[in-house]
């Protein structure tokens, strides 16, 4: 174990997905799902309008504990998510990593990852766990 | 239940991701970790060489799912991702999707999400759901 970790140690981040992100997004994945991309067809759908990527929200988690906790150098061994609400273009998230267990056989550790919207809904929820 | 789903249905897709991929990845998502951008911090790393972040592969899953395998109007609703071993930048790894069990009660499905490497070897192992 490198560093001086706690359980309950968290760190969290704010992001506003854009219409250029999301469609960079697109490009760059395949992931060309008209749900994000095609407004006609997102206000006939499900939701109304077009949704922010799953997994580029994902990716704030995995952004949140490589950089910063546990930080450099840690292994990502498996996540979890549940989507549990949409996330629109243009509409701020905050991600948070939480530390929920550190074993003591190994270097591996549990983190919740969360996501919540503005007013506090949880958009994903799900686990980590991390060589670190 | 929309369309004429069985379980054995898959797809599958094959990609190389690039040096610019990855960096535009790392800028929309803001998961600057070096071991996915800084080629010397990354030789004296765990692995060696700079790798991709597993949420652009795993973004394969999701495009094959929303895209082809249910397709269009597949909600996610939830993702496990296992990952059993790094990708590099250049290396070619195919994802697919396979309908592993259909709801009688609802229209749930469960699809085994799989991506290896031209060795063969699993390099994301997991199972997402979806209602359709």
């Amino acid at each position: 174990m490198k560093k001086d970790l706690k359980v309950g140690d968290s760190v969290s981040i704010s992001k506003v997905f854009s219409d250029l992100e999301v469609r960079q997004f697109a490009e760059i994945s395949g992931d060309t799902n008209p749900i994000h991309l095609d407004e006609a067809y997102a206000c006939e759908s499900f939701f109304g309008q077009r949704i922010v990527h799953g997994m580029l929200l994902a990716s704030l988690f995995s952004g949140l504990m490589g950089v910063k906790l546990p930080g450099e150098g840690a292994i990502y061994l498996g996540q979890t998510l549940n989507f549990k609400a949409p996330v629109m273009i243009g509409e701020r998230v905050t991600a948070s990593v939480e530390i929920i267990n550190i074993r003591q056989d190994k270097p591996i550790v549990k983190v919740r990852t969360l996501c919540i919207n503005d007013q506090g809904q949880v958009v994903i929820d799900g686990e980590a766990v991390l060589k670190v």
